[in-house]
């Protein structure tokens, strides 16, 4: 699976296990929702200042956020 | 610190390790020796594609790459 794919599922679940919406997130991260739609969907490189910002928002640190076996291989 | 700097510091850290010269990760990682130096200085707001090829080059996935202290707050 292409990264940027991964990215955006780890986002969703942990947005989806916090019962945030993608405009609750958006609003915490201080980013657009429809940028947040396009990560999520995979469509996004995103780059770290923005993956810091979005897991600050899910109440993670990096070192959490890619503690996952998605990121593995 | 700033997750650039973070990120640059990790990467000299991890390339130092392997004794490799940021010609050499470059050359691996498919990316040119002033990016990867760039990166290094903290000045590279880095995309996650560009962080994956990295740290695949140097051995790591991105699981390993972010299991560091440095990205513990």
């Amino acid at each position: 699976m292409d990264i940027r794919a991964k990215i955006g599922e780890r986002i969703r679940e942990l947005r989806d296990k916090l019962n945030l919406s993608q405009k609750d997130l958006a609003y915490q991260a201080d980013l657009d929702r429809s940028y947040i739609a396009g990560v999520e969907k995979g469509q996004r490189n995103i780059s770290i200042v923005n993956i810091e910002k979005i897991s600050n928002a899910l109440n993670m640190n990096l070192n959490d956020f890619f503690n996952d076996a998605k990121f593995n291989s």
